[in-house]
């Protein structure tokens, strides 16, 4: 069983692989393994995964057999595992929970080589209703505070099968980025009463400088402080917190400028390794519950998705520090980004 | 002038630098260049890097020649600039400031190929006394409230030069992941009148199953909840909050006990890239200064090193959501570093 273990230094979960712990040898290979020639999320290949979890199957045909368009199973080698009680301990100054979550791999398709940025629009939308049902199903577990949703495109990435896929994990404790930016969101409503979200989407709307897209209900940006050369937030202009409870139209929508926003990144910057993360309200049902009541909803926050382009190595300090520096100003990525046409399809 | 701008979502600090924008094209070329073969660190090429900032130099030889021993030049492309004031201003719901600071370069040695964990011990301690000599000297800046000192090996790391060399960059702002270690030093003491630190190391030694090393005043071990691989942490055993103000006998001990440690990791892992941070405390006077008063210095933290080797690849998420998964459990990382034989020397 994983362990969750805390930091009493920097306040941080981090999950400690106890089971099939990597020695030194490990690290000694080259990481730049080749391609394996067989891909177990190829359609044909079902049962060398585990037994799938859901799947989208427009023919009728049976679970864990070819026939599928977006199929959900299990992650092989899960980070945290679905089985057991948390077993909250205190070990002297430290305190410690067993990994207990989930870990699912979203196969986006069947074909291997086409990524996301080259899916139709269609398809685009079911991948994020797949998503959408994921995410509903997990938060329905009262032992997980949040489903983090999140995609590694390429090696550098950390993606370790390159067909398309993206993650799910559940886990039961709110992962620090979102606590802080709950807190933050929490923090503007309560002086305002208005959403911190709003507010700088309002500002950016008006200034217009570090836009790529408004269309379809989104905004696509850089952040005014982006810590990467080319990060981009996609938000909903209208305020809206939690991705789980967006309409199929929504989803249409989003689809649309998904597909054109990574259209525009693979041009400009020749099919970069990216990890994009959907931000989106916690799991409250949880944390109301094991507080006796059912908390307020999060409905100060408000989802998005982060997409991290991979290029740069100067993640060197920045690991201890939590300090960043930017080559490239957000205006300048912005102005490259905007200018590059990409086809309505 | 590079520009801090804030980011009220993550209430954190970004340096962007605005002047030398990099686009996309120079994201395109393969990262992975060869060594040039001229290098500007070198014994004889001292005109090639900006002027001497601080040196040692046993034979009485002038600045900007052959001859030293440990050398300190302004970094050629600094993240942040000496001269101006950082006339800090609210631009709407953002806050920004100029990129006022320092970047310093440490070259640890004339010669080109001989690494940290190579040096002799005498030489290691030399080289930790500049550090020294430069986080005091720019703690007099009443500008900064923070001296990082950091050394990235290896092109993974983030070395763009191969000759060996450590970093300073004294910053206007505290790095986020220090402020987080001082709130929870001083919470921690504020109830238990004790360091945090010192309890810490005193379960580790205690437990011993994380630690590597406990020699010449030092222990050496992993943390319990460590973010990666092999991460190790270096602290004094007494307690002792900052850097700058260690006597030369703590530096000499420091140098034994860094040199052992340096070369287990080569030994354990063959010559890993890693980046070590020195966290010490804040520049106190400066904080205090603003406030019109002197403020109390943070005898509650306690300075540490960090050591964190590059192994994985896994900073996909991570980077999104501030949550680690570690495939190697610390326990066995501290007793694969601790069964290595090193010599003493």
């Amino acid at each position: 069983m994983p362990e969750l273990r805390h930091d009493p230094i920097q306040k941080r979960w981090v999950i400690i692989a106890t089971e099939r712990g990597r020695r030194p040898s490990d690290f000694l290979v080259n990481n730049e393994k080749p391609q394996m020639s067989f891909c177990p999320f190829c359609e044909g290949n079902e049962e060398k995964t585990p037994p799938e979890v859901w799947a989208i199957r427009s023919n009728n045909s049976a679970p864990n057999t070819p026939g599928w368009e977006v199929r959900v199973v299990s992650n092989k080698f899960p980070a945290l595992v679905i089985e057991g009680d948390l077993n909250r301990q205190g070990l002297g100054i430290y305190d410690q929970m067993n990994g207990v979550g989930a870990h699912e791999v979203v196969i986006e398709s069947p074909e291997h080589d086409v990524d996301l940025a080259d899916q139709s629009v269609e398809h685009l939308a079911k991948i994020f209703k797949v998503y959408r049902e994921r995410l509903v199903d997990l938060q329905r577990d009262l032992r997980f505070r949040y489903v983090l949703i999140f995609k590694n495109y390429g090696l550098i990435a950390g993606a370790s099968l390159s067909h398309p896929h993206t993650q799910l994990i559940a886990t039961p404790i709110t992962p620090r980025t979102v606590a802080i930016e709950l807190d933050s969101a929490r923090e503007h409503y309560a002086i305002k009463e208005r959403c911190l979200f709003c507010d700088i989407i309002n500002q950016e709307l008006d200034q217009g400088c570090r836009v790529v897209s408004s269309e379809e209900g989104y905004l696509v940006g850089t952040p005014y402080a982006s810590r990467f050369p080319f990060e981009l937030m996609v938000t909903p202009i209208e305020h809206h917190h939690d991705f789980g409870q967006l309409s199929d139209e929504d989803l249409d929508r989003l689809a649309v400028v998904m597909k054109k926003t990574l259209l525009r990144l693979k041009q400009a910057l020749n099919d970069p390794p990216y990890n994009f993360i959907v931000h989106t309200s916690p799991n409250l049902l949880a944390r109301g519950r094991r507080a006796g009541h059912w908390q307020t909803i999060a409905y100060d926050y408000h989802w998005h998705i982060e997409i991290i382009p991979r290029l740069t190595k100067m993640a060197g300090f920045e690991w201890g520090t939590g300090f960043y520096i930017n080559p490239t100003p957000p205006e300048d990525a912005a102005r490259f980004l905007r200018e590059i046409e990409v086809p309505v399809s």
